[in-house]
């Protein structure tokens, strides 16, 4: 692997101009950013964290080249900050929610100590790193909850790659969604990196080379004798059912035997049923029936609702660009300023102020209800924020698996559903109301 | 910068265990491989072609490290296919359709002609790359459509880096606003590399720093004293509004000149039109009123229509998430394999057969009418394919925004509009539908 690229770059502009102007006037104080979600899309009852691994990563990568800092002093930025990035390395204290864990409306998801003009410079990449796997995350774990609510133990694979925005996001998508309880994922480049597994057989246009489907079929099955998948709908999915069935004998003698049948287009449920049925009457009860195609959450629940027997569910387009809801409400705001908690008060658009910590209580094992408090309050409960470290690829991911495996166990059962879900309970502290009112008191709207 | 990552593992797992069957069995013939839209998300009468720029720098990168190698063996893909990709470098015949373009259903974008495990090898590649910034294009260009309509000569410019789906799609979404007709971006990195102007001044942290907003603003307009734009939301827009003006007289002895005010909150109609008419009362008629926040087409198209005096708009995650269709249901399907027309027949997902060249006639100007035709027959119009080559990144970015510019001229009205688009007429030839009837004929479908 070449090295990695610096990241300083990845910044808007305005994030230097201020830089700037704090370097300019002296506001060199210590600041605390809060990254936050204002609100739910709808029919989302939580969010699932993910991102800060590759958010520890990405900090460590906040540098610039020569050539980037003569392009910031051609922007018309001064000597000073120039002066000041030429060798920057970011030194803030990051602590975060661990990747996997629900996360509400206003609790901190990340929270970064620093100067301010080191914690401003960084907006644009803790948003963007952030906000790429959370969406997905939360997409995916609603995959999970279809699965979940019909008690069904299908496997769910990410397809998602080809139509994912671009390929961070293809790798991004690829480890959101195992960290969602997904079995694996069809991209090699994240399967490797995560080491999770990867999936994939054939495409249509296998079928279309060989323009005989019967040959096609025989010839993959061939390559890969120990249980590979037959792809059934590129002509006629019942012949191409028929084909398999017969295959499975004729090749029987060859050593080749047949694990799956994949249906990516048609009637899901009822090209499944007949599949299936054929399948069991040929004595081929263990060919798993895999379906995809513009498949979602609803989708999978729907199928999964009307009994259809699937046994996996390739997952692409609408789990990787999370198509009901694209982006989420994320943003990075002062929290404090030189040890005092400051808010923006415009309409719409309100912070909480302080530097905070979230502590999250259970009762038998449910999770009850959070409270957002000041980092320096007593707090009752499992504290959510922990400071960031950077681990392993591989650990990293399955560490978040169980751990959000582990959340959807805890959350009540109102809060965690596709529809409708109720609103999860999470409380301001005394001191976290306190710091409001003296906020607004100082912007004059108390 | 670093040499570039290789790319040959950002492929999905089935073009690999393809490759390695279509070896096994000695298909190895050349193959035509189209890259289409099946249709058009709801309301949008055209799409505008981008990232083929991209591929171009992509598809020179697809190429495997020993480690990538050793990967794949561990999937259990044969020495065979281990031998091929060793060393692997892609040299298909890469035709498409110019950045820029305007494009509809079932025209191919780009064609790729090569040896059939090759052509294979590519898709996901292909697919997410195109993808991104024909997505990110073709929903700028309707904010672009917004402008126009509206006869607005307002610039627009991508706020979008924080929120797009990872460090790639924020550079690409940088670079399809430019080419659909945005002033520049927010983005560093993406306005360095492509050239291209890049925007930005002060965000609510630097105000909620200081404390005291007058300070702030004025600090901000000290360090920046040709022609800032002063953020004036972070408290009460009114209220900001006057300090502006204050400091307009008051730091034009110090030579500080104040060029704009931005509004990211409220009333956005209601607060340009305030702030305008206090600016102009106070002889600060040079002075521009820039709004953001939660911009999309119609929200310009809105503001504009109420008359609100606004010189410049912000747009972000909208445009660069592209929330009303976050994909596009693009594919990569096997048009020719070993000269003869190939197509898929299953349901709803029908492609057409052949190697092609698509014919676009002009009247007056004004494009009347598309042709899918096969290469090999003659055609009217315009030839849209064209041999893809690798252009520097700042001219071929330029060149895309002249062709898309040109494009939306030529669009017919009732094409280019927001809501209701007429549909456009696209035709296929009759060698098109000679091959579509002998491929339906071999499948037993005619």
């Amino acid at each position: 692997m070449p090295p990695a690229e610096p990241l300083g770059t990845f910044t808007d502009l305005y994030e230097f101009t201020m830089a700037q102007s704090y370097l300019d006037h002296g506001q060199t104080g210590e600041a605390v950013f809060d990254l936050h979600v204002r609100g739910l899309p709808t029919d989302r009852g939580f969010l699932t964290v993910c991102g800060t691994q590759a958010l520890a990563r990405r900090l460590d990568r906040f540098t610039f080249t020569d050539e980037d800092l003569a392009f910031l002093e051609e922007q018309g930025l001064s000597g000073d900050l120039i002066g000041y990035l030429d060798g920057f390395s970011f030194e803030g204290r990051v602590r975060a929610m661990p990747e996997g864990t629900a996360v509400f409306p206003y609790e901190p998801i990340v929270q970064i100590e620093a100067p301010l003009v080191m914690a401003q410079l960084v907006e644009t990449l803790v948003l963007n790193t952030i906000h790429l796997q959370t969406v997905i995350a939360s997409k995916a774990a609603r995959c999970q909850l279809a699965l979940d609510q019909a008690e069904a133990s299908a496997a769910m694979v990410d397809f998602g790659a080809r139509r994912a925005h671009g390929l961070d996001a293809g790798r991004a998508a690829a480890r959101a969604a195992y960290v969602a309880g997904f079995a694996g994922t069809s991209l090699v480049s994240a399967a490797r990196e995560m080491q999770i597994p990867c999936f994939g057989t054939m495409a249509h246009a296998y079928v279309q080379a060989f323009g005989d489907e019967r040959e096609a079929l025989a010839s993959f099955a061939r390559s890969f004798p120990d249980g590979t998948t037959l792809l059934i709908d590129t002509f006629d999915i019942q012949q191409a059912t028929e084909m398999v069935i017969e295959l499975a004998e004729d090749l029987a003698d060859e050593g080749v035997e047949i694990g799956g049948v994949r249906i990516d287009s048609g009637d899901l449920v009822a090209e499944a049923e007949r599949a299936r049925a054929r399948l069991d009457e040929a004595g081929l009860a263990d060919v798993d029936v895999f379906v995809s195609g513009g498949l979602d959450e609803h989708e999978i629940a729907r199928i999964l609702a009307e009994g259809a027997p699937v046994d996996g569910f390739g997952v692409g387009t609408s789990m990787v660009v999370s198509d009901d809801a694209p982006s989420l409400n994320l943003s990075y705001k002062l929290a404090a300023y030189e040890g005092e908690p400051v808010m923006k008060t415009s309409e719409g658009k309100r912070t909480l102020p302080a530097a905070k910590q979230v502590y999250r209580r259970f009762e038998d094992g449910r999770m009850i209800g959070d409270v957002i408090a000041r980092v320096d309050e007593e707090g009752n409960g499992q504290p959510l924020l922990e400071p960031l470290t950077y681990r392993d690829p591989a650990k990293a991911t399955q560490v978040a698996r169980q751990r959000f495996a582990d959340q959807l166990e805890a959350l009540p059962a109102e809060v965690a559903t596709l529809e409708d879900p109720a609103p999860y309970a999470v409380e301001r502290s005394a001191g976290i109301e306190d710091a409001i009112e003296a906020a607004l008191e100082r912007a004059g709207q108390a």
